[in-house]
């Protein structure tokens, strides 16, 4: 079995993500959205709701599952058995950092390689903070998440206006 | 079956080439390199040499096909009904038009997606038109290609020099 | 009265040209697409036709003239009396060749600036000459070119094939 | 009238946003400084302060007016009625971010366009965070700001270190 | 005499600094590892554990100096009378960031330049953040630093795990 | 002695050449300007022509040897026993260009190492292409190039017209 792993913040999951997800999954029997446990980096959701609205926004897509990990994602990718690392490519800044990420997950883990999928011209400009800094400064996110993640944004605003 | 295309000059083949077919020739059932049959780029070698020396140095993967194509690649990944377009990225440069000719046959035939594969750091500096330059000013490339793609380069360059 | 250059080859006119057009006309009481009469580059269509398909795709804005140049820019735009140049913007590449030629330009005739305009993401993958080398290899350019353009591209490949 | 919006944080004022209003400031009826209200970010400079500096460096052009805003941008441009937003470019990775904000803008109010204007030569390695990291170790501004920022700056250092 | 000055974190030296030294010291009589002391940036090692590293590390070139310096680098190469700033290249973001730095460091200090040296192609992916994030999640960091540095961060690595 | 060769086109040298020579000069004993032999480029000025104009332009300067080569780089660096090869950076574009090739130079030829230097803000927009552009459609160059490279270049244009 072909299983791939696709590593992220997903803080949340955007549009972006899921052309990403929709492209490479008929590439692999597998593919495992694996949210980052990244203890210095504040997120707005917590693991456990990243990985309920990466369940809930890809019901459409059969061979998906969602996990969350700790540690070196080479360990990771070793403990799974992936044979591929899947990441999305949107600017050229992306593209100089996952370069370096992707040799120097080579020389960690030699059985897997990093392959890179570019976003829809649509979704070029959606990352998981324009999202977030949109949604914060009250503007309309519809086309740039799905309906659930909408939903989990309002909610998120409105409880940190009330705060204030 | 999953088929992926492997589109390029291939004008020689190099290890950065070859670096690529190893990495994603284990995600895929079948590989085809697909060399482009380019009228208006002058080539060194004939379409049938380079089908040769690609078939000569790719022996140790057993799911490589080789072909020779012209016109529209989306038209050519339609007819092998193939799932992929496989592209190497080493530079910025290459990042960006990449991009946009992944979002133009994206446009033409939807039903394949262009994944990209990074080259090795070893493999980064080298194309086939700095191979050719440096054989032709008579440097070594023994790390740069692939031992048969050496001799045929070295016979190109003292036909040449003969004619001189 | 604020009069604003576009100028460029228009080898031919595109739906990524029009954005430009669309979006800038509404800052300048004129602009005046200015096509390149450059003796040393091979042009597909005659600057006659190139301008002719210029004025027929842009009857839906009505500050534009259009007219060709040969020489210096920087003079082009001093007969003028413009205050702007025009340039779009899709790619680091573009960036930084756009970055010096208005340094450039700005030496030679300081009063007028170059503003850079970005394309629309949809537009972003289009360029005169990917537009050229898909129409010759039988694809479809609806989605690029004007209607007009489109009529234009297919009859100068027919003529082409027929040559062959 | 033609208004356009010229946002920042400009913490503070420096002789590269000078440049950027004096290239723009002929081309459009009014051009409003917008200063942006961001709490995430700590700034040197009180807004009230940074609003007065502007004032202070551009009496030299006679259509700008100073301001600052809280919320999304493109509700601001809205409620101003304005056709266009303006940046200055000086970098590729400037270029980048940029091209992803504009594509966002135009989703989020149709109606206006960002426009784009590359700094001089003299003026590209001029940024705020450079003129207050040189100013605070004790190098020389005088030719990267205004002299009225340069007193301003001046007086934040001395305060600075007689706290430490 | 000769002198270059190479500035740096050095949080903790690498074996693409190594590297950068190594292709170096022999341009120049003599060449000072400069540690910046920077007050606002988090340090993992002590400045005097970077100087001691470095050292340890560099016994094989004799014409290294190691020291430490506060305030403006122009001042600091003023001092030592230097003729050249050195620092490595491994990225285009890299490239624009050193240089906007090498033009402010022109203007503050006109009798020394900049010079830039590309790592080699295994260092190209190394830098002192991804080490020290790779050490921390238990990876392999051989290929990445010399020996005395690794038993260095090993013991970093574990005082950390204690305490947690 | 420390001898370093600074290789190109020089059709013809300006400003940006003469800006490195005089940032180099000083870190070498001598610096030999190779002007390379490229038959497969049509230079507008002949070798000698080429050669004589570096002479004349840089008399200011006392430890400038002009040469010119045909063959491999790596070869001619050997040959001279020269420890470093000078390369001018003005761009992205050029950087990813030059960091590949110092690569290869490192391959063919091991004991030199390539060495770069950044224009100043003045040069940074000034190649030999845009100055021999500029002069033929009649703009003025007298920023662009040492006076007696604009003697020859007007000469040039002149005999050009004339034919015409």
């Amino acid at each position: 079995m072909k299983t791939a792993i696709y590593p992220g913040s997903f803080d949340p999951l955007t549009n972006g993500h899921i052309d990403i997800l929709e492209k490479t999954c008929k590439l692999f029997d597998q593919i495992i959205v694996a949210v980052v446990h990244n203890m210095s980096k504040q997120a707005l959701f917590t693991l456990k709701e990243r990985e309920d609205l990466i369940l809930a926004s890809t019901r459409h897509l059969d061979n998906i599952a969602v996990e969350s990990f700790k540690g070196l994602l080479a360990n990771y990718v070793k403990k799974k058995q992936a044979c591929a690392i899947i990441r999305g490519l949107r600017t050229v800044a992306d593209f100089e950092y996952e370069m370096h990420m992707a040799m120097i997950n080579k020389k960690l883990y030699p059985h897997a390689d990093t392959i890179f999928v570019m976003s829809d011209s649509n979704n070029l400009s959606i990352s998981s903070s324009v999202v977030k800094e949109v949604a914060f400064l009250g503007g309309q996110i519809n086309e740039l998440v799905p309906d659930t993640v909408k939903k989990a944004l309002d909610a998120k605003c409105n409880a940190v206006k009330k705060r204030e």
